[in-house]
């Protein structure tokens, strides 16, 4: 077998990983907790339903790609919770390298162009970057909602710390930050956010 | 809020559930059992990885969203092995009604295009079903092998039924059957398949 499907094969097998790297958002009916890689695939298929709400015009392939790929460097560097201030300060470092080493098992061509993706997704400076933000936040939002709040209830998490991440939902999507702005106020009505 | 976007909102939540539905595949490293979205997720990166491999030329964004919708009817209609014969002779008919009412969730146009891709998959017939194909039968291939060959050898799998479902791999990239047919003959040889 030639080296560079080997290289692509190996990737492959690779990211298998990342279907172990829990984070802190629990399933719809108060279930397990779910992991990277289906949040990933959530996110994808959220990007292409309500591609009509991104602020600007974007290449909704491009979106869906960035969203299954941007949490692959944290099959080395774990998952950061977003209200995790001590664990945020060392995130970007532990990040780099694993997308150097995890990317690194693609041919040269692939890893430059899928590095570049990642990187494009952090600097969320385009207007894919900028709509995938929007569905990274507003994914486990719907789930935490449709769980009464129950994450934000365990982490003790405050309306001004969700404010304060989700106004990067609204460069992606006024629309849809109109339906997190929503949610977010009817939690603070319950009492599940502080 | 307007109806089409509660409609969209509801789906969204809706297919979380997929992430319940449990395949017969384990993750590599002899893990758990692999669920639906997973291997969704999966099937995507490795379809965007391996493009170059598709026979024919393909729209690798529709490739995408292919692999990431089709396995939403299993959430109704569950798993159906693919050497299970008795519940392969079900299949359609629990899959058909499983589409209806999860796309109907959806506005009507998000629900024709969407059940559209998902009936361009099951039919198999264009070059984007092909290759997704490719991807939906080497996707498990790769993590069994990983795991030299345990869920052929839980379930009494020949190399003539591997063989028999693999013929689709080849008609989506002749290349990547080459990969998937090193596996099996590989695998007869250790004795993991029958």
């Amino acid at each position: 077998m030639d080296k560079r499907l080997k290289e692509q094969l190996s990737f492959a097998l690779e990211i298998d990983k990342e279907k172990n790297i829990l984070r802190q958002t629990h399933l719809s009916c108060n279930g397990r907790r779910e992991n990277d890689a289906e949040h990933a695939w959530h996110m994808a298929i959220m990007a292409y339903i309500f591609r009509e709400y991104s602020n600007e015009k974007i290449d909704i392939g491009k979106v869906m790609l960035m969203c299954l790929i941007h949490d692959i460097v944290e099959i080395d560097a774990g998952d950061t919770y977003a209200y995790d201030k001590e664990s945020l300060k060392t995130q970007k470092a532990r990040e780099d390298a694993a997308k150097e080493r995890i990317f690194s098992l693609l041919p040269e061509d692939q890893k430059a162009e899928l590095g570049a993706l990642f990187d494009e997704f952090e600097e969320n400076e385009t207007a894919e970057a900028k709509f995938a933000h929007t569905m990274d936040n507003l994914q486990p939002i719907i789930l935490n909602n449709s769980n009464g709040g129950a994450d934000w209830i365990a982490h003790g998490v405050s309306a001004k710390d969700v404010y304060g991440r989700q106004s990067k939902s609204r460069e992606g999507s006024e629309k849809l930050f109109e339906v997190i702005d929503g949610i977010i106020k009817d939690n603070i009505k319950k009492g599940s956010l502080k």
